[in-house]
């Protein structure tokens, strides 16, 4: 299942362009089949996962033995690596999607005008989406059902060191696709790991709709940077946690301690914590994160209240660190809290803690993040946690979806028109 | 009112850069208002444009006498012209722009999650949004006004032929806003004609959040070619009128001629006519849109039809003729003519004729058009006439908004969320 040694000697645009021509002859049946069909053919894909997982723990495990020789990370090799548990939970993940309500067809706002003529605007599918993903081998999957779900063709590029697991995953997932009468070129797998596809994927406009980097801030900046296609994502989650004055103390400490250090490593987790010179329980804050083994680094004032605290440079207010490491500053009050989210957020997630609801509704105005939260914890910034089923990824751009995006993200609409031979006076 | 001359020594970067940040300090104080207030700032605006009109009208006739001087055609001196009529007409767009239903503020959707989280989307500006465009004046105003009401700053980028027009049009609005609250640097037009200036708004990410061309289609071109900021926009209207074989012949006559003729160079007017082999009508149909005054390119069975009818070349089906010309094909019922729009279309507005109402859903589920229509003239995709107010431009690409777009594609989303002191498991 890897790819056809012709393939490699094919220029990059002519080979995507190739394969997105299939893709878009493929949606446009996809589209055509009913929602029922499509999440019909899903489950029989999750099944065909589940019943071909010999195949593709055999395949995962000549990618982990292929980057143990070449040196991969501990964190990288656990990225990669699947074992029954996750390749069932990878087929569970893809049943959940083929259960989701079907954005396609959804009415979305309709009129008639004193002409008499019907509007309508209808979700339709976007059409051919490209994934340029890393080590994790379950995007194959999770992407591939969300786009199909959706009436989508999907196109993927994988990252090298998972390109065994990657085609064994498609090939179980195609086949299962198949049987439920989806045209098999719906799903499709970049087949060579050449740099220059993903340019010429980036520069495939008119050919891929839309292009989703699931991966490392240097991914997704090259993505963002080289793009001619619109994408979808977010390249920082520098989130921001406000303790107002009115802060329930206890509240405070156990949002903060969750926000950073439940799982460091994801885009939700809080980045700098902004304490207000008004609350009063500062000093055990801080005490309580470092407690907990996360190295703070902080203003002045923040610095006198804990020894241990170490002097923040003017980098740190613009760093995501994914690690036990925050930064914290004192703020005077609503205004200075707001100044500096609306100069250091990078308009992810950010938080206010307050039991003053007054306070709390002007945050959440005035804050211009595609996630602005009262009261809870910045790690609930999830798809699954927004009830959204599975998620695409996280945007932060402004136009076309905000936020974690699922399904709803993947269709564009329609207007439909219904007349009675109106012309136009 | 021309620029200044120490503007034109600054590098197109950063002057750009510097209207940018201004524009954008000024779009958080106008997002900060109430809706009445920026309405009420409108209404002062179109006011201003009435009372300014003397100084308007002045401004204008130095362009025209320039635009003489250069040469410009007469179909050009026109669009530039301005006359109290015209003037009035503006003010009176402003005006109506300032009474539509304001969407900033909406919810569109919420949810509460077992957890206790409240969740919930509204919709919020996007930004600043630049405008780039030719030598309507009048542009200048509508624009304007459509970003403003929506809370956006917006950034303008009007023709040299019209200089003084939209310098006077600008003075007077911005004086209007700003006795309404308005900050002035919430509307900002670029103070140079450098050409350059407009190559730093198309890769000026992050500091426009979306660019709109208005101008013909080597202005669209250009932009979609070079901008790095996203566009909304068309390239062209290749928009095709299929005649069923159960289309009512005089209601297709009806239509055909007006979705021709009413008006020949709109984007919406018809530029491709498909005729079922079915329909017993044809050659009444050719030879009344002859009549009319319409050149008539089609395949050798509609020439069979009437002799004046020439042959279409390969090009023809992908042409925009904006002119009394058509093509026309005669296809071999529904598939045929499917398969022709899915290859020729622009995506913009494509029409059925038909009393067969099983064939009119096929062809407006099927057809992946930003508006499709059944028995109407495609002379209707305007804002205007979908009851939208007013129109920023009409879209066909796949993200974010198509076909037409007004105050609602002038917005994003954030998500919002009320916790309780949730920390995630």
């Amino acid at each position: 299942m890897t790819a056809h040694p012709a393939t490699q000697s094919i220029d990059p645009e002519t080979l995507i362009a190739g394969l997105a021509r299939e893709g878009r002859a493929a949606q446009r049946q996809l589209a055509a089949m009913s929602s029922d069909a499509r999440a019909h053919a899903l489950t029989l894909a999750a099944q065909r996962l589940r019943d071909d997982s010999a195949a593709i723990l055999a395949a995962n495990a000549k990618d982990l033995e292929a980057g143990r020789e070449n040196g991969l990370s501990p964190a990288m090799l656990d990225r990669l690596a699947l074992d029954e548990d996750r390749l069932s939970s990878i087929a569970a993940g893809v049943e959940a999607v083929a259960n989701l309500p079907d954005p396609v067809g959804e009415v979305i706002g309709s009129d008639e005008r004193p002409n008499g003529l019907k509007l309508s605007r209808v979700r339709v599918p976007i059409g051919t989406i490209g994934i340029i993903y890393e080590s994790r081998p379950n995007v194959t999957a999770d992407a591939a059902a969300l786009c199909v779900r959706a009436g989508n063709a999907a196109l993927l590029r994988g990252g090298s060191e998972a390109v065994h697991s990657n085609h064994a995953i498609l090939a179980a997932l195609t086949a299962g696709l198949e049987a439920g009468g989806v045209p098999g070129a719906a799903v499709q797998l970049i087949p060579t790991q050449d740099r220059a596809a993903v340019g010429a994927m980036l520069t495939a406009a008119g050919l891929i709709d839309m292009i989703v980097p699931r991966g490392g801030k240097s991914l997704v900046a090259r993505v963002q940077s080289d793009a001619r296609v619109p994408v979808l994502a977010h390249l920082d989650g520098i989130n921001h946690t406000y303790v107002h004055a009115a802060a329930d103390p206890a509240m405070a400490k156990e949002i903060a301690l969750n926000a950073k250090l439940r799982r460091t490593g994801i885009c939700g987790a809080m980045e700098t914590l902004l304490i207000d010179a008004g609350f009063t329980e500062a000093r055990d804050l801080v005490t309580a994160l470092i407690e907990a083994g996360c190295e703070l680094r902080g203003d002045e004032r923040i610095q006198a209240l804990d020894e241990r605290v170490t002097l923040a440079s003017a980098n740190d207010w613009d760093t995501e660190y994914l690690d036990a490491v925050l930064s914290v500053a004192m703020v005077d009050g609503m205004d200075q809290a707001l100044a500096h989210i609306a100069r250091h957020s990078s308009a992810h997630t950010d938080v206010i803690i307050t039991s003053d609801d007054a306070a709390a509704e002007q945050f959440l105005i005035e804050v211009d993040s595609a996630i602005v939260m009262h009261n809870a914890s910045s790690q609930f910034a999830d798809g699954g946690e927004f009830g959204l089923g599975a998620e695409i990824g996280i945007a932060t751009g402004r136009l076309h979806a905000r936020g974690p995006v699922a399904l709803e993200g993947l269709t564009t609409y329609k207007w439909l028109v219904r007349g009675s031979g109106q012309a136009r006076p």
